[in-house]
């Protein structure tokens, strides 16, 4: 059987003009060729509807897969979340577990849960959401594309969740805590943790909302049992 | 006048592969908004003929310029200037000029002149050189294609000669202002002034470096005036 073909979108002004140089492309070159999907070609296109459609289209069309990043925060220039359900001609609302996550997020961090938040829990009808442990809000799959942030460590930490999905073995699943410490303080006990759990994976992603800082700590694995024997040691040591 | 529009086309296996990152599109953005030149689209695409074919008729059709690195070099995988050749339906061939000048260099180093450091000397008819300071194979222009080498020193230095024989628009200016506050708390206000603004482009992008958590607001366009007004009000709002 061949290799699952993919493509991957960039999307953004910042990319085009120099501002900002992408990483998140070579990230996705390397991590596909570990997993077996061939990554075929890649687009950068700004931040203008009618080019992310038009891409959206013609590449979910070629490909088993289409990745893409950028677009999908709260200011007035992400649009790419229209742009899919525009691509896919589905309809796009303020999802309640999208709601629901964010809602909690914002309230930790004591912040208020307003309009250009609520925009990062538009989602279009149909799609699976990728979970971010580093800032909550979620990328989606819709089909076979799948839709990330922009920022470096957030898709990174997105794809890293993805991946594993995608093999078309038992489904992957995860669970999370969140530890007000730093990656380098929790480094040596949650690698041990990990030691003793070869069948499950253990990945940590630090955070830092105005000020307050910590690390999510995530295990992700196929057998629920193990998970949950996991994050019992887990919060034991950290909870 | 509007400002000339651009396409960039990234050819090469390694890039997609992940073995190599690519460096030449955001050298090539920096240099063309310099310029005057809006990069709107970038493409990378495999060392396969018919991928390079497309890729180039579509984008060269689109806009003023299109530029390539890659695929120039002495060896199988090296197809770019045959596919630009069938791109424009027109012969390649071994170019005199370009013998002589590869000629002179590997008798300069001492070193066989052999079949495949020629077949960097074949070039499509009616093609202009572009030259090469560090290497000598050159690369070329035809029509409004500008075929350059992969390698970042050489991509970097044809484009230095190239850039200044290319027509430019009025420049593309940017200003920004490092907030530090989170996106979804600025959000409103900055896509209200961005409404008031059509003729600018204005985009944030979050950072978190070393702890430091906030936002660069950017705002580009060509008119000075109306970005040193825009400045202001944003200084006004989050200053």
């Amino acid at each position: 059987m061949p290799n699952p073909t993919a493509a991957m979108l960039v999307i953004g002004d910042e990319i085009l003009s120099g501002r900002t140089r992408d990483s998140n492309m070579h990230h996705l070159a390397k991590r596909l060729t570990d997993h077996g999907i061939r990554l075929m070609e890649a687009r950068v296109v700004a931040d203008d509807h009618a080019a992310i459609v038009d891409a959206v289209n013609t590449l979910r069309a070629r490909h088993d897969h289409l990745f893409t990043s950028g677009g999908i925060g709260p200011t007035h220039d992400d649009i790419t979340a229209d742009a899919i359900a525009a691509a896919f001609g589905v309809a796009i609302t303020h999802r309640a577990d999208a709601m629901a996550l964010l809602q909690a997020h914002y309230d930790r961090a004591g912040q208020p849960f307003n309009d250009a938040r609520q925009r990062m829990a538009r989602i279009p009808d149909g799609a699976v959401l990728i979970d971010n442990p580093i800032s909550t809000a979620p990328g989606f799959s819709l089909g076979n594309v799948h839709v990330m942030a922009g920022v470096p460590s957030i898709f990174e930490a997105m794809l890293a969740g993805l991946i594993p999905t995608l093999t078309g073995g038992a489904p992957l699943l995860s669970q999370s805590l969140r530890v007000n410490r730093g990656e380098g303080e929790i480094a040596a006990d949650f690698g041990a943790l990990a030691a003793d759990f070869p069948d499950l994976s253990m990945g940590s992603y630090p955070f830092n909302v105005n000020g307050a800082h910590g690390t999510n700590l995530v295990i992700r694995g196929t057998d629920p049992a193990r998970i949950d024997a996991a994050m019992t040691r887990l919060a034991a040591l950290f909870g």
